[in-house]
């Protein structure tokens, strides 16, 4: 095999580089280290744009961001000290189904030989790939030049195919090999039975055509798959009103007249609760049913009564398909034209309507600063949430257009939203983050602004400061849950870049807004002050949820 | 079994809490997170001082060093996105043997019923255990009341006799556990076969007392056993001269009259190296033989005149003795009543002989800045270097008294340096720690300044600014190893604390350094702009031999 413009032949790394592209990678997030320089070097010179990040961890977020808007994120580290800081990334990655290639560097195999203590080893030359086994869903180490066309095949199908992470270890001196035989193309593993697929499409079609109030629960699978168009046709053309799971809101722009809200359990609005859950036929589309999705365990669902697709299997009561695709099941439920039962629903663009107009004097509060933020969004915005109330609150933000919420709402690792918006902004150039950060997880990860000041990127960050970690101070408190305080509009002036507000009042609020709708040439982040004790009506039913499992003792469920 | 203040039974958590307080841990580092609160409240009414840092990887890296110092640290996180932030700061601590417990909690074993997708799941509820096993010598899952007694020993035993990193999982609804057995403490495993021991110091003895150029070359590991006393015993009573690893540095005084130097091949000073090299026989004590330790494989000493003794094994010449212990082969020795043959040896102190006056307009270098902070260690300063010149220029800082030089020489990873200067400081506190760091390294982990700031650490923060990743531009240059700019020294405006310097020149230096000295009650922080081809000479040499292996068809060795 060749490379095309260069004649030279192909290389195990021209051809990674290759397949990546042919998925659509146009920037890969990482930090350059010893044992990579070579593969950073291929990579320079290729159609694929590095993007240097401040720490590994980081790149992962991005990377993460990147897939959810564009189908595919990679990271490429060096060995250890580098991989090794993004698997709370990438395990997070895993958990939400968001498919990110991490590349790893390694030792050459030359220098392997007699077992030497090379600097970031750690064990065994094997430690590094089998912590990625136990997070990823297919990995490979690049060490068998003959192998490696077929092994990158296969690592980068399973991402494609598991919407997962996969793991590529890509030893210093295999970067230029060239193997001997052509990369044999196995071919994909079949769709599932077409018996199987019919039999579930039957049963599924009666029970949506006799029930009388029947209901779509979407989740993020529909995103993540690709199915988006599909759930608004199904909805469209059998009349059943959606709602959508905390990870899957805004699968279906939020503004849709077919759709309900987000279902949380006890824990989300109340008209959207009784809808789903007085439902005798839910259809559970592309949903992860974590404890957070259904508002801590509060949600009210008879398996009895429910369709369950996933990328893992259908259910339907309490029986299970195994091998059939969701795709294919989506599909296939169109092509029934089923006509459901016609019910009123709620409709979720109740938020956009409350009107709102400045106290200029008043502290502002999380409560009305989310109903200000309600009417900042276009369709050109994207909000990318944290955990915490920079989650729950966002909730009931009315999400113009689909998929442009991002948020880890089931691994809920925080620090996520700024790298999440580096990844994002690149991803999607035409749209314009809205991030929402606790002052916790800011520090974690916030100095993140570097590379999107450096990139002159414009989101708008919105620190929710105050001075510790709030979602705990609700579930337990103690001193643990403070933390020190910084003057985050500072930030600016250590970046040399953006824009810093410092926000206390409704007034400055307004005016610290629309200074940063203005500011479209780079980042503007406002340090809101709220009080202690002020968090969104859904964080303080979610919090003492949470807080009746940790003290069993205390009269909550065990 | 009782908890002696209160009169109630003694619990899992009072029990772990007990063992390491006798351990000497007075303070442990982490972030908090739902599932590990009660635990927090536990810590937070025992002795113990829980330190809260920023993110969970600089908890790892405090601990390392506070375990550096005191011989034991431990860290306190959350489930998955906690611990597993850790993974690389607890992976350096494994590579470079210092002990370190890694406390993670965990969903409670009832909320594990029927398998639920609770938040921060991965993949199994054992994969964060899976990962730990890979990176810690001994772990344990607290799942069984009865046997969490025995397994806290069992771990904490190891983390002391390996000096290795340790993990202990801690279901939320254990840490009140009272297990119904007393737990039984086995015997430690023995130190051992005397027959063994005797033979290899006979041996030793023998080769040591013929030889005509004896030499010590100490390592790390006689730092982590607590050996320095003896080992200074060892040289002055024999007359043999030490020599110390790179990452073994200051594990003897470096103003010691029989103190050598620090041997690291071809890339440290000619004359230990010469010294080293024309040796008939190396006692090695404690000594790693890592690639970067020898000056990426420059060193040139034969097997057949080393005598190697380390936590793990002695080894005389080619042969192997099992089962000794690195204590017991040092105190025989001692005990041997060696004379060695006389030799002049060189001294470590020329480069504080080297007399430093200021230019005041000159433009600051990598060489002169280190001339001039030469001057200004005391026995009460403890040096924290990070990777790249921060590393290689440090080696030639005389270290006034013993392990008051601290760096991850061996797993070298960057970002280890600030969050170090926490745990040290801590430790001991009649210490102040000179932290030297590298641009890049800073704005990986810097921002931990923060919990050094809400303390009122004093320590003094030098950033080597050279716009990028010094080392990998030596060894391979690219765009990807330029940084964006921080404007550093306003980090101070930032965290409304600390005192800030812009430093071009040597007379800025000056005034920097000493202002720093007079600022006792908080961080300074030093932002030194060098010129981007400015590197110490260590580095050029130690990077154009990394860059022979980066591409072998330069010509370098493959």
């Amino acid at each position: 095999m060749k490379n095309k413009k260069s004649k030279r032949p192909l290389t195990v790394g021209d051809y990674l580089i290759g397949r990546l592209k042919k998925l659509g990678i146009k920037h890969i997030f990482g930090v350059p280290g010893d044992y990579v320089l070579r593969f950073y070097d291929m990579l320079t010179r290729s159609d694929i744009e590095v993007v240097g990040t401040t720490r590994e961890d980081c790149a992962g977020f991005a990377a993460d961001a990147y897939a959810r808007m564009k189908g595919l994120g990679a990271v490429c580290v060096t060995y250890c000290v580098g991989g090794l800081s993004t698997t709370n990334a990438i395990a997070g990655a895993y958990a939400e189904k968001s498919p990110v290639v991490v590349i790893s560097g390694a030792p050459g195999m030359a220098q392997r030989q007699l077992n030497p203590l090379l600097h970031h080893r750690v064990r065994d030359f094997s430690t590094q790939r089998e912590v990625f086994e136990r997070i990823t869903v297919a990995s490979t180490a690049l060490e068998d030049p003959s192998r490696a066309f077929e092994d990158i095949d296969r690592v980068l199908n399973a991402a494609m195919r598991y919407k997962r992470p996969v793991y590529i270890e890509l030893p210093q001196d295999r970067v230029l090999s060239v193997p001997q035989q052509r990369a044999v193309r196995k071919p994909e593993a079949g769709a599932g039975d077409a018996d199987v697929l019919a039999e579930a499409l039957d049963e599924a079609g009666q029970m949506l055509r006799s029930a009388k109030r029947p209901v779509i629960l979407a989740g993020v699978e529909m995103h993540r798959f690709g199915l988006q168009d599909e759930l608004v046709k199904l909805s469209e053309q059998s009349g059943i009103a959606v709602a959508a799971t905390l990870l899957g809101k805004s699968v279906i722009s939020e503004s849709h007249r077919m759709y309900v809200g987000v279902y949380e359990g006890a824990m989300g609005r109340e008209s959207v609760r009784r809808f789903v859950e007085s439902s005798d036929c839910v259809l559970m589309l592309g949903a992860f049913m974590t404890d957070i999705n259904l508002g801590i365990n509060t949600a009210n669902l008879h398996t009895g009564q429910c369709i369950s697709a996933s990328s893992e299997q259908v259910r339907i009561r309490h029986h299970v398909y195994q091998d059939v695709s969701l795709g294919d099941f989506v599909e296939g439920l169109i092509s029934a034209k089923i006509r459901g039962a016609r019910r009123k629903h709620p409709t979720a663009a109740w938020a956009k309507l409350r009107k709102y107009s400045v106290r200029p004097r008043a502290r502002i509060t999380t409560d009305r600063m989310y109903q200000r933020l309600n009417h900042l969004l276009t369709k050109d915005t994207v909000i990318i949430a944290d955990i915490g109330d920079a989650l729950f609150g966002a909730v009931d933000l009315v999400v113009r257009e689909r998929t442009e919420f991002i948020s880890p709402a089931y691994y809920t690792s925080m620090g996520f939203a700024v790298p999440a918006a580096l990844g994002a902004q690149l991803a999607r150039p035409d749209l314009r983050p809205v991030v929402i950060v606790g002052d916790g997880a800011f520090q974690m990860t916030g100095m993140e602004l570097s590379t999107i000041a450096a990139r002159k990127l414009n989101p708008i960050i919105i620190v929710l400061n105050n001075v510790g970690y709030g979602t705990e101070r609700v579930i337990w408190d103690g001193p643990f849950n403070d933390i020190y305080d910084w003057q985050y509009h500072r930030i600016a002036d250590v970046l040399g870049a953006g824009l810093g507000f410092e926000v206390n009042t409704e007034g400055e609020l307004e005016q610290a807004l629309n200074a940063a709708l203005e500011n479209t040439e780079q980042f503007s982040l406002l340090n809101v002050h709220l009080s202690v004790n002020d968090h969104s009506q859904a964080l303080n039913r979610l919090s003492k949820r949470l807080a009746s499992q940790v003290r069993p003792t205390s009269g909550g469920k065990k």
